[in-house]
């Protein structure tokens, strides 16, 4: 395929996208293999050339967990909630902020685009309110995002810069507040009417009972994976960060893999690289595209 | 080749060329072939897409020709410079602004872009003066482009439309005036301090002494090919149109052959695909930082 | 009268029409007699100088005419609407935009004006659709305005510029449509909430039965008009986008006759020179005025 | 003469003033007729809505010594300078603040333009310095202006509002200062960059030695006038006035009859109606012109 | 008390009213001491450094009165209202734009403010028209405020400026009109959405049956105050005034002693100096804070 | 002394640093009491709300050393700068960005301010480059800020946030450095053109030789007192920095101790708390008006 077929092939899409907000969750695997962050954020700053403006969120469980470790502490959880003391909040947000949000600005700015990081409490971004306990146990201090105040986002694309932003909650006393970064991406997603939402995840997609890649979902859809067990673990909380989302005006929601290209792939491609969900009725109607395209 | 490396490898350009201001010269031979139209077409979208500030200007210099005997006048020319009569000056407006500029509009719009037709007259754009005679040869309502007005052109490319611009000149007294394409097309490149000055010809670009295509050219060289009479014809104006534009500020000047996604192959790859000339210094950091990439 | 007197008695109407909008459709005629053309001219000019955004549209049928006997076609016309082929439109398109808005810009412009020329393709001013046959005959490329899209209109008047428009629609396909410049003029007048809407035309106004010049007309009198015949011909189309522009909230609509300086005598005098329609309500309230002035 | 003809006649100076600044002095003498008063405002409106910008600066000589005898006090002059002790200071403002500024803001107002009243206080408009004494005589709070501030002035203008300022200057410690009203408007429009400066005056214009009025006067002749003595009394600071002025940018000094319309046959004709200053220079070159003109 | 802690104290207060607009009501009493003037001046100042709009209006009954004497003429009041003839009128805005205002404009500079004065006839801030008889009398130019055109007032306080305003009404044919300062702070107030209006009074406040100063007061309150007879005279305009902003916007409206510092205790302790009037609700829920704060 | 004096004192200050830029830098022993923290805290936001415009940089040396010893690193220092291997400055960041930061910003939220944290990779604030070594020891990740890039602090001070900033360099190849909060400080305020730069530090201010705080400085005695040795240890880097910042173009700077209201103290009272340092001449100055005020 020479270089102007692709080019032009594209265009389709760039059109389509062209000032549209994506919001880009990088699962903390995405950390920890030097390639792979280099080619996820050669396609973030491809994404900001063609106008797109990216906000990107990451996480980072696995590296709060050996930083833990490290500090003599033992990573506990409830239901997939890490229980988090005073001393564990500061050994996430020195992960979080001081150490994962720092890597992927830097990265970023290599990379000739122009990141400016941000932990969830600095203008009051995310508020969140104290969960409450489960199963009789008190998490400590993890929090839901009950508001997402998203001005100094908003003034940060339209000027063209890439936000990268750490989910970190503001209490409501000042209290720094554990937040899922899944869930925050999602509602950041929301406020900033956002036309994709993409999880970068370490697995291809979702999957079927067969274990095959699902490349489309409507909500009825996933709601019956999760009823039915298909779903499983971390899968359920991704599924249903998506569910909202689409829910509440993003135009798709996507999960994919943390591979090289993958975000190019999936954005570019009619075919993409992974599982992409949207409302039902959009789903019929680019079936019928589809279709006359093909006629 | 993967899209994801193309897009990539296109990603430098992009980033490169962003908000740059290119001028493109189509030459009328790009209208008499509606596939290359639609390609040409299309690669100018690409670029508007990837945030180039594109103007076009066009020529039409067979068309009138045509139109003229169509109307009874038989065309007439003094060293490639066409005697223009009043009746003669209706026409070239009649076939450039009501006929070609026209149909570039339309094109261009019906492709998903944004595109204004202008005449030359229009906000004074291009203010001209009559030409001196030629070998004692009157060669009436010809014109000299005296001053540039960009006002309206800077306007619209800020917002996001492409400017298609038909080369007639605002006389002194109100006079419509046959001005060279070429010639206004470099001068605007100049007073838009554009990036690029690109002129789409029936031509593979600038041919050496043994009908080779010559890829880099310095002014230096390209005065040497205009004296040693290698270059000739059609040619000459063309090369003098690109010195005067590099000479005045423009990084770089191309002349490609009017085929598809030539514009392409030119601006998003390292080889291109007919000539460009730059100015000596640029040359050789050019050359250097390529040995360096080799390296 | 001596000037101050002049310039007092006009402050009135230069105070009532600051920053208002006028859309002021020159017949073909206009463009017939270089005087006639100037004395036009010289009052937009003063219109534009006193503040009142003017917008211009022509026609030209009488010049498409003899263009096309020129090339050798013979102009056909089922209801008055010219049957429109596609090498009718290439020289309707050359006609109108090559010729006569070429012509009114460079005659504004030598008057100190700073007109920019548009076809109604530019930007998709005039979106258009083919009309459906007439008495079973296919009338070719001839559309019905659908959409107007004024923001590039709006954006000059704004800077103080003046917009020459041609009467030439963007259909859906791209495809160039002739369309009606009257109904044009109306359909623009309505978008950009003109203060009036003036028709310069080969008559003195409208006539009454006894073909004596009716100086103001509510909707109700121009409906009975029309019903009763003794509107005619050309005049109904004119009437019919003088009644819609009223009724979709321009303040009046005027037919007055191509002459010396009549735009001058109709906007700034009490008693005018043509017709002038204005809403019922409208027309009893200034009678009142008037009525009161007097006592 | 038709009013087309008056109007296209005036057209030629509404282009040439446009957005250009006139600061206008108006004599008392003008707030004692209330016909001259009304006729002066509607000059004032017309050019304001032909977008001149104009500032209006006032006097009142007479009526302050007027009000001084109600309130038992006996003017006193040095030099044409009026002796002004504390109580006669507060005197001045109220005649000046309370009593003509606020006749003249309502009377623009009233005829449909938007006045704003200031105090050459507001905003430090005026700063003034005390004036040493004069002849051995301490002329009490009488002031020099040393500095114009005019933001809030040029705020106004360029809003489209008509400033009424009155003469007083704000003094380095705060207290109120008499100034010349003469010179505060020479140095305003200097500040302003004025196009014109005219004072309107109780006399025809500047007369010469046989008592012939002098339409045109260049900086040397006013020189030599002074000089020779034919320029005397309330006539010297008017002349120096202009003069400084025209020697500080701006582009002619007028001082013209305070009667009906006399700023519109000053303005509008080419004639005028009293004694305009320009720069030899400009002279010279209008002369020229005139002289084309008629040829 | 340590300067830190009451700019710590008063932290509070600035955070709250930043931004806000206040009007504040000056008594004539104020300009008749020296020391009182400055101390006032002061307080606004402050209010202005800690982004707090201030407006500023101001009354002047006595030195009317006092100017009348001067001029031969016997003040006459109908129910506190001044019977107001032409000349009379001349008189009031010759104290109170001409030397009350102007005095206030001087004293703000010299301290450092960007005051401007306004009569309240500039850009018609106070349309008025004139009351009826009262008892039979025609009281002659008196008349009562019908619409509040803030447009320049809302410009100055948003460039910083502090507008100073006297209380003279634009009636409807251009006549000035003698004012109620009061009532035209208060739907001044009311027009700029105030926060506060703060009426500066010879009193200490609001009195109740006893003598004793009312700190709260509710509207309920003070329309039993009115009813009882237990306010009475001059009160009863003020009290109506503040009635009238709070019950159309203004958070609060106080009505505060003409002394020094008054307005800064007033504005940030919390107990304040003189009598204060909220909405019942409001009343309600600081009582409430204020106990917790106890707590 | 009561609540409108101390105001009133400070009202001169309030006006004297209206949108002036402050750059703070808080050491590290700021952040280890959380009552000095608090009040700090109230002190930024108190300048905030009378305008001044603060951006606060931090330092966490101490912090720094004990989270190495956690991690089992021994901190190693040459010549007062911190050998800084890979390792070592991960866990400058996350102490930095992820602990001190946070904990600021959500201090300053807490308090009803709008902080933004940044670490100085973002934007690419502070470019930094390695330093060579010293006495022969490779220091590893530390650097010399090269360039300050403020676009994005001035942005959000001309908004009213207060950022907050992590002394981290980003090198030339994206690597993080290990970058001096005093010189990183002192280089920030020249480009922001601050009026203030203030130094929180363990100690009342600079001492003279037998141990007295010496109120003013200038930089002779600066200079004097590192040569003569009386400054020693951290004292001379800060030194340092204070003379770089009013050598270029600072118009003061402070060394004053972390303690409760010490910036309050500081910056609005005459005699201050610290150390201030400023230039001779305006020392000279300074003097001259305070023995004038004085008199």
């Amino acid at each position: 395929m020479e270089i102007s077929d692709v080019l032009i092939s594209a265009l389709e899409y760039i059109k389509k996208f062209r000032n549209q907000v994506f919001v880009i969750k990088l699962g903390g695997e995405v950390m920890l293999n030097e390639k792979v962050l280099n080619a996820v954020v050669q396609d973030i700053i491809l994404l900001n050339c063609v106008n797109i403006k990216v906000v990107v969120l990451h996480g980072g469980g696995q590296e709060i967990s050996d930083a833990m470790k490290k500090f003599g502490k033992t990573p506990e959880f409830v239901e997939g909630l890490r229980i988090t003391d005073e001393e564990t909040m500061d050994i996430v947000k020195m992960v979080l902020v001081g150490k994962i949000n720092s890597k992927l600005v830097a990265t970023i700015n290599r990379h000739g685009g122009n990141a400016i990081g941000l932990s969830g409490e600095s203008g009051k971004l995310f508020y969140a309110k104290k969960q409450k306990m489960k199963n009789n146990v008190d998490l400590g201090l993890v929090g839901d995002v009950t508001k997402v105040n998203a001005d100094i986002v908003i003034d940060l694309i339209d000027k063209g810069c890439i936000p990268v932003i750490s989910p970190v909650g503001y209490g409501e006393d000042g209290t720094s507040l554990n937040i899922n970064a899944d869930t925050a991406a999602s509602k950041l997603a929301t406020v900033l009417k956002a036309n994709k939402l993409i999880f970068l995840a370490p697995v291809d997609g979702v999957l079927d009972r067969d274990g095959k890649l699902i490349e489309r979902l409507t909500p009825v859809e996933v709601k019956e994976l999760i009823k039915s067990g298909v779903a499983r673990g971390g899968m359920i909380p991704k599924l249903e960060a998506c569910l909202y989302a689409i829910e509440h005006g993003v135009k798709s929601a996507h999960i994919i893999k943390s591979k090289k290209h993958a975000i190019i792939e999936e954005v570019f491609t009619e075919k993409g690289i992974g599982t992409m969900m949207i409302r039902e009725e959009e789903f019929r109607s680019e079936k019928l595209m589809s279709f006359c395209n093909e006629g």
